[in-house]
């Protein structure tokens, strides 16, 4: 029995006392201490069957409070069992999460403030810390000062936020009198290549442009733009009196990392005046690296450019930033302001920015990582990052049974096992991939290229050594192998 | 000197040492603590001049990192100075923020774990735990099994989803074809209150549908929706040709926390067969109290509700839930699946139910806040807020200097100085109001009422108690007597 029982939370009005805040707030940070000290040796893959947690659930809220210590005790017996760990060094499926100590610690201090950031007067530390932070990440990344930035959520809703500036731009009222019930307007269109990430396609829906707005241009064999057939799409649609909106370029594909050539589209964009936004949500965080500037090369001239810190600069999920040449549009775009609303300062109010009227304070830990780190403690992350997918590349380059399907840009190796003894690799890779996953050892996804599936290895844990990758460079052969000789 | 100096994370790999961890970790939670503990000391509205916090940053991210005990000694300095404290008790502007303990806790682990929500198998425990919580809250809301939960970040986002699943219900192929190039489309129309919340505004912006869509129908005296406007509106608009999308009705709109009367709102969507969205933000959480039950009536009948328990539940922003009758819907206005999310599972994946891909692990901390508090604990803070402001009510109603300007159905309070003096009494209330702002010792927020400049005094804080009241209460009066003296 305790000294002095807890009273529950039920019994009185108020917040948690503050011995048992001080008390669980020291034992959460222990456990996640002991969680990022132990994370070697959990499965990365949960390895509970769908339903099981939903199952193991009251299907009511409890009456009565309940101590605190019995919902951390639920915290292992529930909930970790059905975490799958993207914060483990071997988590190498989609991208790779980059999670720090101190990225954590700046979600700490904005839950505790709390501070919904819309008007400069309600959240002064926000409105003013964001744009000094994103500066200073803008001139790491080599951007000229004619980029402003503002952070979003995701990358999703940044780049929403990036069309819905080009079709603002275009000035035919859609703000204003809509796309419904008129006959003036012309199909508008929106080119991007077909490995762009599917987020442009969400945009395009939300926005009432329609899918059928959407022009997919091919792919070379290198996974980029093919910026000829771009400049005879928009050529065409102008013909048959359609207009084009915008165009994206990635830098950095969701499926191979490929990087569009954007000089070339932004000769085309600038010939038509067409507004030109660049996806780098994976891959901008890698300009800061000197020797990967060339990787970047045009995006200098684009109207916006989306980077997401919580995929490749140690920033927890979530902080997405949107770099744009013209905030006054960004602006004109949203800005409504209702009379509760309305005060007489004469600054920044964040909430005309964007579709959310609040936000959280996210710039906080952005910062606390671009200090601690410093410049070079993140150029040398990222740099180790992308040393060490080459060195994989290289393993399965010399290897006899595996092939390289993608060059490797950055910090993503895509391959699969093309043993001569057999012929179905897409289900041999398939099968691999599922078994290995299954095990909880360590964590792959896969994709499509040029017809064949490429397994997908991202390295971007902060946690991520040589020997992990040796660890699933072993487990793939011995999986591989056990194949062959069950074929 | 320390002991161990720590080395700069410039000069290494990796993440932070864990004992690094541990050590800094305690010392937040201590600071949080404490700044609970002296939250009343501090001034409500940050003292500082805008552009005092830029003015002293550096201009450039520092090349070597520094030691975390330097960036904390900067959150005294420089970032806590610049913090409007939204949980000061003594915050009751716009709507105050009910953050609680526990709500922190869940943002330390869910910061801690970083899931992306996406697919069930890359957060199995955030794909299930959302709807059993969801569903905990939905019967405390005293709603039907008809209504399913998702989790978004603002309710912003979660009407912008609803409106959406309206344009998409009426199958005109908005999805695939879009709304420009087409001279099929009639005039889509959306009908709301004068005192409906902007994000309906920046909903129908971004989704193409123009401001000319939006038929902001009069209020009445009490600042409820005119029913019969309504149906004049919506007959006018058919037989005019255009098509009615969608009906947003508001219980608690943010001037004055009014209640459209949603029985006979459901009854016209009914007729014309309209998508009908309830907006009950704010006020939601209050309909687990019983007593509160009749303001909620007939919100069971609408397709859609939105209530952000970020606003009034105990958990830290952002968590906002969007309660749905047709999931299928939902899903079909957005999913979409690229090649490297294909996986064979069939379970829900969180990423087909919305713009956004990936998803903050939300639901943890609103499983902790029901838990803790139970739901006897969460009815009666609630139950108390809403008494407290009947009491501030009570004292302006037997004042001779004020006068209440609304109803007070939940837990605020519209109200004005009206002294017999002075006859300028929009330029008397904002200039208290000001004062009493710039002086840090609360915070109010105003609006327009039927042509009245209108204080607004929000009690949600959970550390608010009758003295905090006592303290605005004294401030207001004098306040007031100092300008009639002055006068």
């Amino acid at each position: 029995m305790p000294n002095n029982p807890e009273k529950k939370a039920s019994a009185k009005i108020g917040d948690m006392p503050k011995e048992e805040f001080r008390k669980y707030g020291h034992e959460i940070v222990d456990r996640i201490a002991d969680y990022f000290e132990n994370i070697d040796k959990m499965p990365v893959l949960s390895q509970i069957e769908p339903g099981w947690l939903s199952e193991n659930l009251p299907e009511n809220a409890p009456l009565d409070g309940e101590n605190f210590s019995s919902i951390l005790d639920d915290m292992d017996r529930l909930i970790l069992p059905a975490v799958t760990h993207w914060n483990h060094p071997n988590f190498h499926g989609l991208f790779s999460t980059s999670t720090s100590s101190v990225g954590i610690f700046g979600e700490m201090f904005s839950a505790a403030y709390d501070m919904k950031a819309m008007l400069w007067r309600t959240s002064p530390a926000s409105t003013e810390l964001e744009p000094v932070v994103l500066d200073w990440l803008r001139k790491m990344m080599g951007l000229p000062p004619d980029f402003s930035g503002i952070i979003y959520d995701t990358a999703s809703i940044s780049t929403l936020h990036a069309i819905a500036m080009a079709r603002e731009r275009i000035d035919l009222k859609i703000r204003e009198n809509g796309m419904s019930g008129r006959t003036d307007l012309p199909l508008l269109r929106v080119y991007c290549s077909e490995h762009t990430h599917s987020s442009i396609d969400k945009a395009v829906i939300l926005l009432g442009l329609g899918q059928r707005s959407i022009v997919k241009i091919p792919a070379n064999e290198k996974f980029e733009l093919d910026h000829e057939k771009l400049s005879e799409a928009i050529r065409d649609d102008i013909a048959a009196g359609h207009l084009p909106l915008c165009v994206v370029a990635t830098i950095g594909t969701t499926s191979s990392t490929s990087i569009d050539p954007v000089e070339k589209i932004a000769d085309i964009c600038e010939r038509n005046n067409i507004f030109l936004h660049v996806d780098a949500a994976y891959a901008g965080s890698a300009a800061i690296v000197p020797e990967f500037q060339s990787y970047f090369k045009g995006w200098e001239r684009a109207d916006s450019i989306v980077t997401n810190p919580h995929k490749w600069l140690f920033t927890p999920f979530d902080l997405s930033i949107l770099y744009v040449k013209d905030k006054d549009l960004l602006k004109q775009t949203f800005s409504l302001v209702a009379e509760y609303l309305k005060v007489a300062e004469t600054v920044t109010n964040q909430m005309d920015y964007g579709i959310q009227l609040g936000r959280r304070f996210r710039s906080l830990k952005l910062w606390f990582v671009m200090r601690y780190f410093g410049q070079e403690g993140l150029i040398a992350r990222i740099r180790e990052h992308c040393r060490l997918a080459r060195l994989f590349a290289g393993w399965v380059d010399e290897s006899e049974n595996f092939e390289m399907l993608a060059p490797v840009p950055f910090a993503l190796v895509c391959f699969r096992a093309n043993p001569s003894k057999i012929e179905d690799l897409d289900a041999l890779n398939e099968k691999i991939m599922n078994d290995i996953n299954a095990s909880g050892e360590a964590y792959l996804s896969h994709t499509k290229l040029n017809g064949k599936l490429a397994l997908r290895l991202s390295v971007g844990s902060i946690r991520v050594e040589r020997r992990h990758l040796e660890k699933i460079w072993d487990l793939l052969n011995e999986h591989l192998n056990a194949e062959i000789a069950n074929h």
